[in-house]
């Protein structure tokens, strides 16, 4: 997946502005769901991010087209891991490992089997 | 009520993105219902912006502080007209006539008098 | 061009935010000098959007995919017309008229023959 | 520094947009240096974050006022960590360890003596 740097995602310094980069990376993962026609929230059950650790490596500028990519690190019994990585031509620019909670109802709901289907499908084999 | 411009609104050329004008007016209309202690959507009431006219005069930057001035124009059955400016120190940089639509279940519904006299109150005598 | 509605676009009210509809209009105006390798500022040249009279049709949703439509309306010594539309499947949902100013050092500045002549190829001869 | 939660700041599942989170924790280092009369870049000088650990303990939702409160963790030749955290009422929410770089010309550059004084004086004696 490839994501086109906009005016609105850049601020005064000339670079894109941080904490948009968390944008870019949460966009593949609705694209993931998307693709097999539906939605991350499903009937009563969502998704939160509970936790990130990034890195922000290099910046990304007006017009630059990155590349989303994003692997299955971990999958528990109601949260996963996932590394998501934006690339610029041939150089990583940003990481984040991210912990996804499933929620149902305010509280953490186990992921059903056809889910971890899914989630190991769309972003390989933990 | 007054707004900071933060690197979050400003674009690489600079100045404030065009549209984020449009947040700190919407979020004068919000101060609004909050000071009344409620929230602009109401049970199964809401708004909705349905058209504006706008006019973008000078550019805000990086720690401005602008102040929104709003004004009750034309007061309807379902809908309402509101005149919302943006003043740097003494000067006009932005002004918008937005027309706000009363809602319900996605259709359009009338406006209360008791929501009228709270508009009236709020944003002036129409 | 096509535009896809994500969690960030979206608001409480479980609808497409109304500000972030004209970021899809202006990424559109964007890719059309992406697409012949530049981008819309250019040494000491630049666009500001000087007014726009807009209409919310109708509200998008996440997973939606738009359609953006622009065409040329006017086009005149320093600034031009834009009509942008935003249409889901055969509806349309969003239409504004966008004066845009061409500036040089925060002042207006003639348009070039050859940005005319870019202006008419990407969105129409007006 | 306080936050008001606006509808641009939520999204459809009804609470705040993950990565506006780090909008919010800007906000506050920013107003650290608007407190001086300054902003964060100053002629050739300038920050930018290069990593963060984020912990999303809690959600928020339209019109809460969140309290930022922000502390110095280490100071470093070129850089420091922030340690900051949102509060709802009583409860933490939000909380990110940030790694924050010196730069100029795209390198990073040594802290001056009076930049530090300044960040222990805004953010605590690291």
């Amino acid at each position: 997946m490839t994501i086109r740097v906009y005016y609105e995602d850049t601020d005064s310094l000339g670079i894109v502005y941080h904490a948009n980069y968390l944008k870019y990376i949460e966009r593949a993962r609705s694209e993931a769901f998307f693709a097999i026609g539906r939605k991350p929230e499903n009937a009563d059950r969502y998704y939160v991010v509970r936790s990130m650790n990034i890195r922000f490596i290099k910046s990304a500028k007006l017009g630059d087209i990155l590349e989303v990519r994003s692997r299955l690190k971990a999958l528990r019994a109601a949260s996963f891991w996932l590394e998501q990585e934006l690339w610029l031509d041939n150089t990583i620019i940003f990481s984040a490992e991210v912990e996804i909670a499933s929620m149902r109802d305010s509280k953490p709901a186990k992921i059903t089997d056809s889910a971890k289907s899914f989630l190991r499908d769309a972003f390989g084999d933990a």
